[in-house]
C-alpha cells in the first residue's frame, strides 16, 4: 500500500498514477483480511476507479478525494446495496437512497472499497462481534479493536485505506481510532446530516472519521459536514476549513486535575504531563481545571442513549429475538425497561450539564485535553463477556472518557501520541460546539512534537 | 359586581371610581365563595388597590388592566407567599420569587385577589380535587367545573374576577372556560414564560387567561406574552396586538368531517353547522378536512405528560405518598412505569404529526373550529371516580379535542357559543403556531355573531 497522505494521493491520480492501479493493489491486500471488511464491494470499486481515470485523463479533478481508496462502516447506505449494521444477515436493510456523507465523498473523488466491521447496531465499545467475530487490532495483537467502528479503526491502522468513516454516539469512533493508533474526529452534534445513517440514539449520535493522519480526519470532515436540506438537527454554521493554519496565537488549553483522572495508568499521567511541558515550551498557555463533575454524566448519558436505542430496536427485539446477540440483546431488554421520567430527567440534566461545561470549562479554556482510554486498549480476551454480567461497569470503564463528550455534544477529536509495547497511547483534544477547526489545529501540533520527539 | 369590560373598567377608575372601592365589592362577594378561592389576599389587594388609586389621583395610569379585579390559578409564584399547587398543605412551596406573568399583570395594574381552587397540581380535566373538594359549576349547578383551571372558570363564570390566569397542558384552560361558558386562551408553546410556574408537562405546558369576552382574554394574553430572558423555550416572535381589527379578509375557516367527531352530541353537530353558515354567509371561506388522525395522538401527547409529570413528582411520590390524593397517586405511580423508550418514540411522533398538520390542515385553511367539549360539561356525580379503574378512558373522552392541540403545541381559544338547560357549549378556534391573533380576530366575529342571534 502507497504511504501517500490523501492529498499527496489525490494529486498524484492527476499526474499520470491510476486509480485503477491503486485499487486493485487494495483490493488484493483486502482479500486478507477477513476480520476487518464485512463486505468488498470489488465491482463497483473498479467501475468507480475507471471513471475517475477517464475524467483525470482529460485534467479533470473529480475533488479533493479524488482516487482515494476508501471504506466505511457498514451503516451508511447506499442506493441499491445491503446495509448490514453489524448485524445478523436477516436484520440487513436494502437502501434505497444513499445517505448525505457517502454520497459527498463520491462527489469528492473516492473509491469506496466495501463494508467495513462494526459492533452489532454499533452497540459495544470492545467492538466483540456475536455474528461476525473479533475484529484483529493492528497495533497490538490480541487487544481489542475498539468499537464500536472497530473496522473503520483497523482497516486504517492496517493502511487498507487512507480513511474510513465511523460514527460516535458514546466513544465509536475515538475508541477504535486509540485501539489502532490512528486519528478519529468527532464532530459537534448537528454537524453532519444523518440522512440514510443507521440511527442509535439520535440525541447524541454523530458520524466523522478516522483516518491516518489529522490533515487527513480534517479534510475528510470538511467533505462530509454542513447541512444537506434534509436532516432538520443538521445546523447552518461557518463551515470547518479543508486545511489548518497552525495553533492560533493565544490558545489556551486545560487539562483535568486528578477528579477526571482515577483510573490512568502511570504512563498515561506522564504522557499528558509531557504534552503539557511541551506547550509550555510553545509558548501555549495551560491551565488545570476540574472537570470531576463530567465523570458523573456517564449514567445520564447511558439513560438517554439505551432509551432512544430501545425506541428503535424494541419492535424488531419483540419479534425477532433471534436476529441480535446475547450481549446487544441484554443491553436492549435493560433498555426497554427504563423509566420515561428517568429520561425526561436526563435530558434536562443534561442542559444543565452543558450550560455548566460551556461556562466553567470553555469560559476559561479554548481546547481541553483528556486521555482517550485510561491507558491502552485491553486484551479482547480479558473483556469478552458477552451477554453476561458486568456489562454496564465495563463499558462505564472503557467510555469514562468518551461518553461525557457525547451527553454534552461537543466535538473530540483522538489522536495516538505514543506507542508502548502494549499498543498505543492516545488522547483526545475536546472544544466547545463548532470548535472542530481548532481542535484539528491543536492536535495537529501535538501530532507534529510527538512525531518530531519519537 | 361590575359588567364593565376590562377596558371600560380601567378608564373608569382614571375618570373616578376607585379602585378600592372596587375591590371592598369583590372582597365582599369572594367571601361566600368558599368552593372558588383557596386563599383571599385581602391586605394584598387593599394595599395594591390603594397604591393604584394615589397613582389614577395624579391622573397616572399602571397600564392597560389598571384597577382590574383578578385572581389566579395556585400556581404562579409570588415572592413572600405560599404557592399552594390546589395540593395538601404540606406540598406548599413559600415562593422566593414572583413568577413573571404575576409580575407582568402587576406592572400592568392588576388588583389581585388572591388563589383560586385547580386540580391537584394540575392533574385532572373534571376539576374534583380530593383535598378541596368540587369546585362550583358557575354556569350549571352539579356540572364540573372542569379542570384543571377550574377555580380560574368559576371564578370569571360568577363574575367575581374578570379575568383570571390558568394553565393548560391537555386542556386546563378551556375546559373550565366550556364548562363555564366563559372564553378561555391557550396561547402557543413558547409564547409565555413559564419562569415562576409550577411544572406538569414541560413540553406542552402553557399560561394563558380566562375571561368573559374574547377581547378581555386577548388583552391579557397580549400583557403576559413574550420573552423575559430567563425562559430559554419562550420565542422572541411578533408580539400579540392587545386589540383586534376584525377578520382578515381572504380567511379560511376549516371544518372536521366526522372522522374527529365521533362522540359529539347532535345540538354540537348543529351548532357548528349554524356557525359554518354564518361564515359563508358573511364571505368567509370555510372547508370541510379530514383530520381524523389528531384523535390518534391523545394515548402519545399522555405518555409525555404523565412521563414528564413523573419527573417532577416521583421523589415525592416515594418520600411523602400521603400529600398525594388517590386519583393523583395513581395516575403518577402509573407514569412512573412508563418506558423511556415509549417516550423517546411519543416524542419523535409529534414532530411527524406537527409537520403534518401544518402542512395538510394548515396549508390549506387559516384557522380550524372544533368542539371543546363533545356536548355540554357532565355532571360532578357522574364523574367522580376518584382513583378507580377508567381513569385513563374517562380523561381521554374529556380532552378528545384539546390534547391533541398541546401535542402540536398550537395556540386555541375556546368561547361559548350557545346556552343550554344542560349548560353552556363551546367551541375551539385553533391555528398553527403564533396565529393568537388572527384566532382572537375571528373569535370575537363568532362571539358578536352568536350574541345577535340569541
Amino acid at each position: 500500500m502507497t504511504a501517500l497522505t490523501i492529498d499527496q494521493q489525490a494529486a498524484a491520480r492527476l499526474t499520470g498514477c491510476d486509480a485503477a492501479k491503486a485499487t486493485e493493489t487494495a483490493l488484493a491486500a483486502i482479500d486478507n483480511e477477513t476480520t476487518i471488511f464485512s463486505r468488498i464491494e470489488a465491482d463497483n470499486a473498479r467501475a468507480r476507479a475507471k471513471a475517475l481515470d477517464t475524467l483525470a485523463a482529460t485534467g479533470q479533478s473529480a475533488g479533493p478525494l479524488h482516487g482515494v481508496t476508501m471504506a466505511h462502516k457498514d451503516m451508511f447506505d447506499r442506493a441499491g446495496s445491503i446495509t448490514g449494521f453489524g448485524a445478523h444477515p436477516e436484520a440487513g436493510k436494502l437502501a434505497q437512497r444513499t445517505s448525505t456523507v457517502l454520497a459527498r465523498l463520491d462527489a469528492a473523488g473516492q473509491v469506496d472499497l466495501g463494508r467495513l466491521y462494526m459492533s452489532e447496531f454499533a452497540m459495544g465499545p470492545t467492538g466483540h462481534n456475536h455474528h461476525w467475530g473479533i475484529p484483529r487490532n493492528t497495533a497490538h495483537p490480541g487487544a481489542i479493536s475498539g468499537g464500536s467502528s472497530s473496522g473503520s479503526g483497523a482497516a486504517v491502522g492496517a493502511g487498507l485505506v487512507r480513511a474510513a468513516l465511523g460514527s460516535d454516539t458514546g466513544g465509536s469512533i475515538r475508541l477504535p481510532a486509540a485501539a489502532n493508533g490512528v486519528v478519529g474526529f468527532k464532530p459537534t452534534q448537528g454537524r453532519v446530516p444523518m440522512t440514510g445513517v443507521m440511527p442509535l440514539c439520535f440525541t447524541q449520535d454523530t458520524v466523522g472519521p478516522l483516518a491516518r493522519t489529522v490533515a487527513e480526519a480534517r479534510l475528510v470532515l470538511s467533505v462530509i459536514a454542513g447541512p444537506d436540506g434534509i436532516d432538520p438537527v443538521c445546523a447552518d454554521v461557518a463551515p470547518i476549513p479543508p486545511r489548518g493554519t497552525g495553533v492560533p496565537d493565544g490558545l489556551r488549553v486545560g487539562f483535568s486535575d486528578a477528579g477526571f483522572l482515577p483510573a490512568v495508568s502511570e504512563r498515561m499521567h506522564d504522557m499528558l504531563s509531557t504534552l503539557r511541558n511541551a506547550m509550555t515550551h510553545q509558548g501555549i498557555a495551560t491551565e488545570t481545571l476540574d472537570i470531576t463533575d463530567w465523570a458523573s454524566y456517564g449514567e445520564a448519558a447511558n439513560v438517554i442513549a439505551m432509551s432512544e436505542a430501545a425506541a428503535v430496536h424494541a419492535d424488531r427485539l419483540a419479534l425477532v429475538p433471534h436476529v441480535y446477540g446475547d450481549q446487544v440483546r441484554t443491553r436492549l431488554a435493560q433498555a426497554a425497561a427504563m423509566p420515561g421520567f428517568a429520561y425526561v430527567r436526563a435530558r434536562q440534566l443534561r442542559q444543565l450539564a452543558r450550560k455548566r461545561a460551556l461556562e466553567q470549562v470553555f469560559g476559561k479554556v479554548d481546547l481541553l485535553v483528556i486521555p482517550t482510554l485510561p491507558d491502552t486498549a485491553p486484551m479482547a480476551a480479558d473483556v469478552d463477556i458477552g451477554g453476561g454480567q458486568g456489562i454496564a461497569q465495563l463499558i462505564g470503564s472503557l467510555v469514562h472518557f468518551t461518553r461525557p463528550i457525547n451527553f454534552f455534544g461537543f466535538p473530540a477529536l483522538s489522536l495516538p501520541v505514543a506507542m508502548t509495547e502494549d499498543g498505543p497511547l492516545s488522547v483526545q483534544v475536546v472544544g466547545p460546539d463548532w470548535s472542530e477547526s481548532v481542535i484539528a489545529d491543536l492536535a495537529q501540533w501535538i501530532e507534529s512534537t510527538v512525531s518530531a520527539a519519537a
